[in-house]
């Protein structure tokens, strides 16, 4: 169990993003609300676009509340594209090459959930990674599989087709080793131009997520949060939990349904799993 | 904010203390109950005697609840003086040489609570330190520095005597800086032979503290504890939060009290800080 | 590039093998000698028998010679037999899934040297690990998947059969791969009644490793080593580098070579990679 | 023993300083040359200025050279005006409150060397801080309170002044409690506009420091670096040991001397400490 957070708009300083508001990723990290968890003290991770070919990343096995290179950090970088994730493990080591966003290329990945009974079905959805994408898993997670798995089902192609077929793998090895709901998930994916994001989960009952429908809203409910002024009317947060709690700031993803924000128009559609053929 | 346990007995194995109790301290990292703060993840600390000279101490920045080197230790150590402790951090950093218990020779000391206004004070509180002692100073803690000032009065002669004229000196020298109440604590020490716990604040609204009176008692209230069958009847349990929900099991040390525990019979006895002359 | 030291015979505090030595191991992870690395700063591990099932481990991400609770756990934890290992990494992550030795029931296995090419290899040799064991593979190195081909080869019933067997598929599917030179290894594995150690490379020309012959001999040669004169005749070191400079005092255990320490007499033997059928 | 570098110029990104050259700062951290110690592993700190109020640190417990973090970070920032400093500690606990750079408001501070037979002086030199700054430290090392006792003396007004005071006090307390040779050192520090950096030692041996004299020189010597072709003619580097081979690149700070690296002309002039009235 885990809580993230994507934001895609005008550059802002993270620390906006993670330390401002009222029930902040950063308080979360100590009191969350609608997670399994309250605590997601097992370690966390920043990832951000700027002029450079491939995103950052920031890893750390610290508490995020407690860390203070993520304070400095937070007041120094800005940037139009961050995702933010605090992590509590399911089981697997507090390491750095296990914190989320993972990344590849240009591409970033965050997951909050989990594959069910990972260590029985391991190995199969490992020998299901394409060869020459294997030796690129650092980590031991469920989520950093699921995203090499997505990869080599052509997510650098088409996201949403990409993550039906991941989905789809992981509920037949998970259904073929007897597993009755193979997966748990929101996701958060992106390239640098847009952003991704997924609900699901094999028994229809999956963990939370929010959308910021428009700026000129959150501008109305969080007049606290001067950044807001400041943003772009495309800006848009994507979170696991609420960052506040004003009535209508927030818009829960409905279940089984993927979003996309990227310039122009957003978008928020069904998601399916697509089985393997 | 702290929690913390100490143990005096016949020899266990950590483990037995650490993780099996319904309310273990390594739960009550991510869940304490009658704490300030539910989460006490800012690192810990573990102590022990066995038959060299000085204590172990074994510190860690991490949380408890996920640190594989404690689990190991805690399934391979047995001791019968054991200090354990879980931090909450008041303000200063997370690191080694701020975790409890802290050493000076064979002496331990753990506190749970704080100097109020502890930088304002600081100062005046570190130069009444005996220079002897001053450089033998770690960390950059308010409870670090108690210990010192008890050190410097006398600890290692008569614990009882030293920590009143400790906690004399922080309220005159907290009161002289207007702090309305210098001090909140309870604080266990011992010299591997007898444990000291005081449970004591300046506003007379103490952080809890309890005693397990007898192991007859234990036995009977904890049947799912394989290990209290085998220890000594002298054996005894002293704990910031109580290790399980039933009645009767545990003793709140009352008001402006210490007690000790030693060979023979323990004592209660009430504690009155003594003001430097 | 690493080095490491087994132990076995009369208990022994571990600071004695670990520190006081003239050219300690902690001094190697300083200004190592023979190896290609001086600097071995990449993490550490230790681990120890007792009279518990398992063996004891510490694992961590420090440079030996600075970590503080090493050398707390050094001066107070004893045992009749010791594996320590500092680490260069060739390559994956500094975290302690990644620290050797590894552990698998009663098992210890430490390895100094690299799988060639590992990142090409890595996904033909996961598959040949055998499906129940390949879940407890927690990190991501070429020493750990090589000890889970030698568990899945028969490790615990014939140590010596099982890591020829292993080694022959490494090579095999090295050089399926168009690699020259497929391994290069000093390997200790112990079961915690017998040590056994291996030197072997592809090429030819394998990492030293040494052998303390009798403990008379050290006797006379390490004078200052007092706990030389409370050992059993039977104790024995084996190290990837001498601890001192006294001529005389080490034997170099010959390229392909493989020793048996255990109760009675010791045994050294020809090794030869078995191939796969 | 320490191994520093500080960049004044043109904004360059930190891995253009931190990685690339032949003979870098975290190549020295493995394998200094002009050091007493080869190894400098013991944590490491980077420090820039941007347009915020104060300057960005980044510290680390980590050797320099695997640090993940680091690595990304040096990727995505850039900056006019960086510290870098690797430390090998003289007995002080490696923590990141004794990470350099050290930084008060906008000023930033690091030190190779040491103030001889600290655990004697610190009290005394502590007690020269001024009371209103003492609470500031967090640290426990002799460098980060020379830092305290430059700003009591001045440091933001007049930095010669004030370090010729605060080494004045330090040789004073030093000789007062009969130490020969109170300091060696090499001293980096900014205000973000200027850097002033220097080299003394009581005994008249100090520690090695270089600057780069004009960046014409440095680009015709280090063609390899691209970024040089870049930077403005201002650019400068002060190093604690050179970053490559080339003959005639560097320029050896002459003893008890001190730079300024500023907008227009640089300036070198004698150091004189300033014994106390």
């Amino acid at each position: 169990m885990c809580r993230w957070l994507a934001y895609y708009g005008s550059p802002v300083r993270l620390e906006e993003l993670l330390y401002r508001p009222a029930h902040s990723l950063i308080d979360q990290s100590l009191h969350a609300r609608l997670g399994v968890e309250t605590t997601n003290g097992d370690g966390f991770g920043v990832g951000w676009y700027d002029d450079r070919d491939t995103p950052a990343v920031f890893h750390s096995v610290e508490p995020a509340w407690n860390d203070r290179n993520l304070r400095e950090l937070a007041g120094h970088v800005s940037s139009p594209l961050v995702f933010a994730h605090i992590r509590a493990s399911t089981g697997t080591a507090i390491q750095q090459t296990n914190c989320h966003p993972f990344r590849h290329g240009r591409w970033l990945w965050m997951h909050n959930g989990s594959i069910a009974q990972f260590p029985t079905v391991k190995r199969d959805l490992s020998l299901a990674v394409d060869p020459a994408l294997y030796p690129s898993i650092e980590g031991s997670t469920d989520s950093e599989l699921f995203f090499y798995l997505a990869l080599t089902l052509g997510l650098e192609d088409d996201p949403p087709v990409a993550v039906a077929r991941a989905v789809g793998v992981i509920e037949a090895v998970g259904r073929s080793h007897g597993v009755e709901n193979p997966i748990q998930m929101t996701v958060a994916t992106s390239d640098g131009n847009s952003v991704w994001a997924f609900r699901y989960s094999s028994e229809g009952r999956s963990r939370s997520l929010f959308f910021s429908t428009a700026i000129e809203t959150l501008r109305a409910l969080h007049p606290e949060l001067e950044l807001l002024q400041q943003l772009s009317v495309e800006a848009r947060l994507i979170v696991s939990e609420p960052l506040g709690d004003l009535e209508g700031a927030w818009n829960e993803v409905p279940e089984s349904t993927y979003g996309v924000v990227k310039p122009g128009e957003d978008e928020m559609h069904p998601f399916r799993p697509e089985p393997p053929s």
